[in-house]
């Protein structure tokens, strides 16, 4: 574990099983100091159980980055559970991995992320209080896609205005890659904003809409990338930026909602050689989790979620001019910014 | 980690660094069916952080037979310091450290162990709660190895009843391969009870005292599987019946303090078919964790510690008796009584 490439310093990574339902669950902190650490569950089919532990440990990472630099008072943690070949009892399963949760006594919060429904989010709650983003209770700040998509959106505006000196998405192309609910919701305001849309999924019922809603142009999802678009917006799962993707890209701007959207590091520079505008995705994606930090306080503020996606405009601008000041990759920018805030050297 | 081969089910392996002190600790917590998981803290200098990992694994699964065996009301943990290279503040380190025993939650109640001293144990109490075989305080048990020690010269005269029909040690050789705390008390035991005593260690004072206060033969480390013997008392680190050693070993008793005695499991039939009596490693020398369970239950009861010794002797009498009716190995009925007693199925 300590000899993890992407271990980086994890204040706690925690192994759970139990093989009377079935979990197996990593529960990764990456780093506390700011507060407990927040981020989702992912439930998810990993062909080799080391995936899942790198999985968790770079999520969790990432969640240290993105609370930072949206400046919550609240740490990077993110969870994976293994989905169980053959069949289970899904109840009992998170069950099991609420009182997981809960051993790690507060020091995680987890919310939603891939695979785990609001259903599993109350079974969790049946076992710990360190949950968020429920659709119940008093402070309940239900799904946070919707805040996801609203902050991806004021986003791609920044990086439209710093990069293109334009005020309106009017007339511009966007190629979206995945349409599940952030992504969908990102069409719904790039539609409202005037723009066309471009999109991919797996999902043929969900690119029906899109048609139907948007106008939208679909596309195989190994060609969506590679459209004639200004902006390409990875909404699906990580690594749309790699070294076989990137010579194809013809957007000026790159701006989505995935985490984990360069395959490799050295992508962000690459994208700086090529003239396009990079926006970190732990900056660009952080709505989602302002949300659940909203709901976290216990008092669910509709006016302070809007203060931090101010902020979160705020601060993609002063990557991006930092960046070009500097002649460094956006993403050399946003590390630094958020190594300071969390107060580590590295 | 889920398929290191030694994860069997862990309910929980968690994994804690501190940059600020050199921190990087494994607490494994391998069954609390039966109560908190209690073992002790090694703090060693590991070549590879993977060797770590291995090590807590196999040792805290080996604490859960170990204490269900003991009949105590305690699962089974353990956990591993790595050494840092190079200078560090050891009050801070095991300051860190107590601070993650805390975060276990009371699922992990750690005791000394090999590189642990009173003193780092009296550091990790100023952070929690959850610490056993302190020599101060109102339930303090002290050091546990004289209790060790005793469980294992009593475990050694039922194996001699067993295997040679003899009431006494008076006159017998007992090949002892490491002096420390335990080892050198169950010299003491060994000569009182009129036993001839072959030593080794790396540490020559030691020797030379025990040539002083036993007539104890000293024979260099690589020799003492080998001498002609009674019984072979493996009492330092793990590994000590292997391959290469077993064809060379002498005695028909092997019997000893130390953990994880046989190299692999195989060994335990290979000593069967050359006739030679194994005392399985985690039933004789349980007196240690006996004495800190004394310490946990809040009011050490020194006639409690007596009969769960004699409780020792009667559950090594009886895997000594069913082996030898079954024609199998010692470790297959001591590992049957054990999962039974966890009630874990493998």
């Amino acid at each position: 574990m300590f000899d993890h490439p992407d271990f980086d310093d994890h204040e706690g990574v925690h192994v759970f099983s139990d093989p009377a339902t079935g979990l197996r669950a990593i529960i990764a902190v990456h780093n506390t100091n700011r507060g407990p650490a927040a981020g989702g569950t992912r439930f998810w089919s990993y062909e080799d159980p080391k995936d899942a532990v790198t999985d968790a440990l770079r999520l969790s990472k990432a969640m240290s980055f993105k609370n930072a630099m949206a400046g919550l008072d609240l740490g990077g943690g993110k969870a994976v559970i293994l989905r169980p070949e053959g069949d289970f009892d899904r109840e009992a399963l998170f069950r099991a991995y609420g009182r997981a949760v809960e051993a790690v006594g507060g020091r995680y919060i987890t919310a939603e992320d891939v695979g785990v429904s609001p259903t599993d989010m109350r079974v969790i709650k049946t076992q710990t209080n360190h949950v968020a983003g429920l659709d119940e209770g008093p402070a309940a700040s239900g799904d946070p896609s919707p805040v996801t998509a609203e902050g991806v959106f004021r986003g791609i505006k920044v990086a439209v205005r710093h990069a293109m000196g334009l005020e309106s998405l009017k007339g511009l192309r966007v190629a979206v890659q995945g349409l599940g609910h952030v992504g969908y919701g990102l069409c719904q305001h790039l539609h409202q904003a005037g723009a066309h849309l471009i999109v991919t999924d797996i999902n043929p019922d969900v690119l029906k809409q899109a048609q139907n809603d948007f106008g939208a142009v679909v596309v195989k999802p190994d060609q969506i990338h590679a459209v004639t678009a200004d902006i390409f917006a990875p909404c699906a799962l990580g690594g749309a930026v790699s070294n076989s993707t990137l010579p194809a890209i013809r957007a000026s701007i790159i701006a989505g909602a995935a985490n984990n959207q360069l395959a490799t590091s050295d992508m962000a520079e690459a994208c700086r050689q090529r003239g396009v505008l990079y926006a970190p995705d732990y900056v660009i994606n952080a709505g989602g989790i302002i949300n659940v930090a909203a709901e976290v306080s216990g008092n669910y503020d509709k006016v302070w979620v809007q203060e931090k996606l101010e902020g979160l405009e705020n601060t993609l601008k002063t990557i991006f001019e930092r960046a070009a000041e500097q002649g460094v990759a956006t993403t050399v920018i946003a590390d630094a910014m958020a190594r300071e805030r969390l107060g580590v050297s590295s």
